[in-house]
């Protein structure tokens, strides 16, 4: 059995393989017929990817799956509407394979640049929500790479009906339809075997809970697209405009609590502390967040909040609980992101140019911003048109992966018969 | 005592690591000092450096190390100034760091781009040459990455003297002396514990023979900038001017053997081959090269040649040998070059537009050239100004590595009081 799986896997491999150098030829136009030819096919099969994820429920409520992951199984007509006009949206964006940036003359007379080109095979290995098979299959065809894609077990069916009007689209657009690849099996050792394919695979995207991207961190040989916790600051210098300080720290707090862009800590500065902590814990009163204070913060809080203990600085709360510490100044705020924070997304809010311009320098993370919400931390609104992940990795992709992001540039070089002396 | 090899590494991770903290907020004025501190330090110390480089010679005569590999670990007067002549002229290179990028409007008020930053600690692992640790220092200094350096043993005499003027030009610029770290200790396992440290190095890069970047990339848990093959092509098609190919196929092989840039494998379109080959074959006989071609490839060359077999086009001689075939034309060498190649060089040779842009397009190779010899495949000739390695992955950085391919990019984003909507 583990070695029937074995086979299967790395015969997908070897028609990713190829697949994969048919798509990086394709012109734009070709990639764009086909992702619309995609939309047109999931349109047509409507009824039929319907009635598997019904499937997919009824064995889902039989397992006892809870509701949150029942609610990211199903596929709504409004979200199988929202799919197909995603597809569209992919094929509207700019292709970013063959873009040559910076193709100079040297002294030799050559002419040197980068051209962009696709990476090749991705592999992607996500939860429930069979929307990610849409998602990634458009985003990898249309950055010329082959795709290899493993579903969560309960939404099998919804993906393999989703999987096979993928299938048909690629082929009426003269696309082989190995392009896109779904793993059919719901065994979990294929995730293993999957993930020593170094041969095959050039990049792997795990997307879902802690246990899965630890799992898949460990035992790839290929590299990894990862996203590790959120643990996001906002800090308020005490040159902050307080107003816009006090929007910023509700918003990125409030607007949704189980996002990886959310604030979990908040930082203030002493020199401002009295003025923006109490109409922010009335705020936070009325929409229920608990608060978690070092002494300075719970001298001028009171009763609105409860003490913060060392694990607090660490903590991903993903709910309505947030840590607040008052600093000394921006010195202290960056020494405090740069220890406790998980390098994805931190702010400063300050009317102050040259804090500013040092908090964008220093902080390291992969999003660092000024005077906005961390909480715009994410591919549709950094303009990608698309996101296939966030990295929290320094290395390749970083932050809100695009099209970009599954691309990689080789040099080129022009001569007309130039010879190295 | 592997216990204490252990605790070493681990301190000096912790204080390189502190020291990439300072490194990354440097502007580019003191790097440069911190540089031309170094260079003066390496001047100052050639009579101490010369004699630690002494004692290692001595010592590997006594060991019987090989002429070529005692070469390569000899600092003579010359090599010792074009050494620090390097450390000047890195300082002359643009900082890449702090680069910001397409920093637009969004629709929703933010400006969003992405700011290059340093990776943080380089850990490089090389073999006998000293030079090596100047270059890499350097390299890593100017890009505000801190460095853990693991050189030969038969150099560490050399390069323990090298490292203490790097690390006095460090204090004397006012910079941590750990930002350039060398590991003391002559012990293997060293090198296994530093490929353990994914906490504490964020990216290793390996130079030098094939079993030790099979061990680096086998072992190491961080990622790694990494080159194995150079198995390069060129390619000369019907439609090539024959004076320039000749010149360029000439070049390829024969301007050095010893080279990962170095042809190995000549293709020949049928149309032009009966014209090419022999004056080639004149030149390479002249020179001392030996052919190896496919039956169509003998055809015309009779017994200037012997007949190549399979193993022949996935070999990288590294020798004045070269393997030879007769192609239909320019689809069967981009599928010979993607098959057999080793995705690091190939060029083709054609006065047809349409064809070359469909070479460029079509081959998977870190450098792809229209009519310029492979050996142009250099980061000095592609204007990166020094090259740290070269990369044959395609993940992060590929072909020649400078200054850039030790940076990754952060999104920054500007607002004005900006919330989510």
């Amino acid at each position: 059995m583990e070695h029937d799986i074995q086979r299967t896997l790395l015969e997908m491999g070897e028609r990713a393989r190829s697949a994969a150098r048919v798509l990086a030829a394709q012109p734009t136009a070709t990639k764009n017929n086909a992702l619309e030819a995609i939309a047109q096919a999931l349109e047509d099969a409507r009824a039929a990817i319907s009635a598997a994820n019904e499937e997919d429920l009824a064995q889902g409520r039989e397992n006892g799956l809870d509701e949150a992951l029942l609610d990211r199984l199903a596929l709504t007509p409004a979200r199988l509407e929202q799919m197909i006009e995603g597809v569209r949206q992919i094929a509207t964006l700019p292709d970013p394979v063959g873009e040559i940036r910076e193709l100079r003359y040297r002294p030799s007379g050559i002419q040197v640049g980068k051209m962009r080109v696709p990476l090749g095979v991705v592999g992607i290995i996500y939860e429930s929500r069979p929307n990610v098979t849409v998602d990634a299959a458009a985003l990898c065809l249309k950055s010329g790479n082959a795709a290899i894609l493993r579903g969560g077990s309960e939404a099998l069916r919804s993906n393999l009906a989703i999987g096979e009007a993928i299938e048909r689209g690629l082929r009426e657009a003269g696309l082989p339809g190995e392009a896109v690849q779904i793993i059919k099996t719901a065994d979990r050792a294929a995730v293993g075997v999957l993930l020593t394919m170094d041969r095959h695979v050039d990049v792997i995207i795990p997307r879902g809970g802690r246990g899965l991207i630890e799992r898949v961190s460990a035992e790839a040989r290929m590299p990894v697209i990862k996203h590790l916790d959120g643990i996001c600051h906002v800090y308020i210098d005490d040159r902050a405009d307080e107003a816009k300080a006090i929007a910023i720290a509700d918003n990125a707090k409030t607007h949704r609590y189980g996002v990886c862009n959310a604030m979990e800590t908040l930082l203030v500065a002493e020199g401002v502390a009295e003025r923006v902590l109490p109409p922010l814990a009335a705020i936070y009163r009325d929409k229920g967040v608990e608060l978690r204070g070092c002494p300075r913060a719970l001298a001028i809080l009171g009763d609105a909040a409860v003490p913060a203990d060392e694990a607090d600085w660490d903590s991903e709360y993903l709910a309505p609980i947030l840590a607040i510490r008052v600093v000394d100044g921006l010195d202290q705020a960056i020494e405090h992101i740069n220890r406790h924070g998980s390098g994805h997304t931190d702010a400063i809010v300050t009317q102050d140019y040259g804090r500013a311009r040092r908090f964008l320098a220093e902080v390291d993370s992969s999003s660092v911003m000024v005077n906005a919400s961390t909480r715009f931390a994410d591919g549709f609104e950094y303009g990608l048109g698309a996101e296939i992940g966030i990295s929290t990795d320094k290395f390749h992709a970083r932050g809100p992966v695009g099209l970009e992001g599954l691309t990689s540039e080789k040099w080129i070089v022009l001569g007309d018969g130039h010879i190295r002396q």
